[in-house]
């Protein structure tokens, strides 16, 4: 056991104290893990979108104050009573959902959606208590979707940590740990293309290039690109996009438009937005008889998918995914597996790399929409 | 060959000359099959749904005098050129949507929606020559979706002719041709569960019998039959279903009876009705995760299939089928073949049996509602 085991950590983390306003590096008090829970050295954290929405809480239940991030790799640093998957030192992907390994989901060969351990945005505290394990001086700060790795040290579930290959990294694979997994995934283990199929994508953010990622990777032969962005479409080609289409530069629907370049349709298509137009237009692009439309970005509360029910009689499947159907302890280890036997790109989707101190650089670029990751080196 | 092979056959056939009105039994003539079609001696016909709808032609392009009727069995009478896959004597039954072998469809291991034959009820002559093979004195008859078998002699498109087993019984397995395949496929080829599945199927006539029929060969631990008619519970039994469920019963959606019913939804759902309520709640009553549901029933033309987005982001499958997604040539002999075998039952579906010079009764069965399947013997 290291030396800090059992003992709180005071350590630095990046609080959000307010909806929108830049974070602030303070010194935190971490608490030991409690049962089923681990205690993690974040090295590398990276910026995901969906920090910036519950950080910017538009819309959302606001609490704070939070410390955010859940895209991290790391290091045990100490485990709870109980915890026997793991152990100090152990490299590790902390992971937003989890996999508690008991409940119907988690002996679904198909879901990842763990009862126990789903996503959950609302919850700022650990299961096992109630509790926050940071505090500020004896005020608690609340967690974010169970990871909060926007710290030095962080404590989740166990059942929220995939260990990896020691070798891998930690500075490159921290990505997978939530968008490009969910992206890649979306498109081999969901729209699952056999060999030399015609895929559209809808959205080139980091998730719609790693979903292009996945058409590259199973043999697509071609990629085309939906975006209302035409600036994307440079970048998109290192991750396989041969062709571009901006629904703006058409009178018909963009789903017509594909229809015509494919001779009927693509056999699968990945909607990576959350616009539900884009998620209708998706579906009704992909081939009658054996397409296949994956739909992964998350939409608004008060958003209704509509379509003519013929469509579907017509053979098309519909399917939606969560984390790119991936379980997290099962299936991310093969993930950093893939990228170690550079399968899978990881280094195309990291656009910027800043120091800790300078977090709030990396909430710049994203709200800028410039890049695609930024590697928040955690030891400056 | 027969004895009359090459020549026009004149025989009975039951003629509809208006929509809506009685059919008549008129003698007509059967010209001989050109390049790649084939005639058949129809045996045994039985009357589906399908038939009654384009008869009735409310809504629908009326095309009459027109010989109806697609659920048969019979014998090859003689070849056309080009055929080599049958010959006179083969036992068959002619399927109203068809399979060329040669389009990007038939060659799909996904789809039977062939480019060439599938179904068109707006046809009413044969694709080789646009004319009619059926004739009176000289005047056209309309074809019926390529199969026409209210007719002691029909003429069909080679690809819409399945041989099959010579010592299977024609009267039975006539009613493979159409409805039970496209229910019992819809399950097993489609909907696929799995060792255990609890299953919902909706509506049950004779096509949601056989999608739970489906169900009960593919080992459902639950088959929760939904109707509007409560009446049909007790038949259903017979199809494995084992709770009944009558949407007017409660106050809720039903989508959330069935939820309350089976620990959060179903495994599998099957839509057999047509009406997009039903489809709507088909899919949004199966579990989160893993959860199928397949859409068989035809739809009105301005239906809008409408569900919030997240129903499908949280692992839910919608899938439609069209025939049970069964290749007619090559997939139906196999059906045939679970019915020798005693797995798939089919005699529980025939409720009626009438001569040929009584084939309005069937019709007359049907507009009441009464039992699933009339068969209709051609020699009397």
């Amino acid at each position: 056991m290291s030396g800090t085991a059992g003992q709180v950590i005071r350590c630095k983390a990046a609080v959000a104290w307010e909806a929108g306003k830049p974070l602030v590096i303070e010194e935190v008090e971490v608490a030991p893990p409690q049962k089923n829970e681990v205690r993690l050295k974040i090295l590398f954290t990276s910026l995901c979108h969906t920090d910036v929405y519950f950080w910017e809480a538009k819309g959302q239940n606001p609490l704070f104050p939070r410390i955010f991030g859940h895209e991290a790799g790391g290091i045990v640093e100490s485990v709870g009573e109980g915890v026997t998957d793991l152990q100090p030192g152990d490299h590790v992907l902390p992971v937003f959902t989890g996999e508690c390994k008991e409940c119907p989901h988690c002996h679904s060969e198909e879901s990842n959606m763990c009862d126990l351990l789903r996503i959950n945005t609302d919850r700022g505290v650990m299961i096992n208590d109630g509790q926050s394990r940071f505090s500020i001086k004896g005020k608690p700060i609340y967690h974010f979707v169970g990871t909060s790795t926007f710290s030095e040290y962080t404590v989740t579930h166990v059942g929220c940590v995939a260990k990896i290959n020691p070798l891998a990294p930690l500075d490159k694979v921290c990505v997978l740990s939530c968008g490009i997994s969910t992206g890649f995934g979306a498109t081999v283990n969901v729209a699952k293309p056999e060999e030399g199929p015609t895929v559209a994508i809808f959205g080139l953010g980091a998730v719609g290039l790693a979903a292009a990622e996945g058409a590259r990777v199973s043999g697509a032969s071609r990629i085309i690109g939906v975006d209302l962005n035409p600036s994307r479409f440079n970048e998109a080609k290192k991750f396989g996009v041969t062709e571009f289409v901006n629904p703006k530069d058409y009178d018909k629907p963009v789903q017509q438009v594909i229809a015509e370049m494919t001779n009927g349709g693509v056999d699968r298509s990945v909607e990576c937005t959350g616009s539900v137009q884009a998620m209708i237009s998706a579906f009704e692009c992909v081939h009658d008889g054996w397409g296949v439309a994956v739909l992964v970005g998350v939409p608004h509360k008060d958003a209704v998918f509509k379509t003519h029910p013929m469509n579907l009689l017509n053979e098309r499947t519909l399917k939606g995914t969560f984390f790119g159907n991936y379980k997290p302890r099962s299936d991310l280890p093969s993930v950093v597996e893939k990228y170690m036997s550079k399968e899978l790109e990881v280094e195309k989707f990291i656009t910027h790399t800043v120091p800790f101190s300078e977090i709030n650089k990396a909430f710049e670029y994203m709200l800028r929409g410039e890049g695609l990751r930024c590697i928040i080196r955690m030891e400056e």
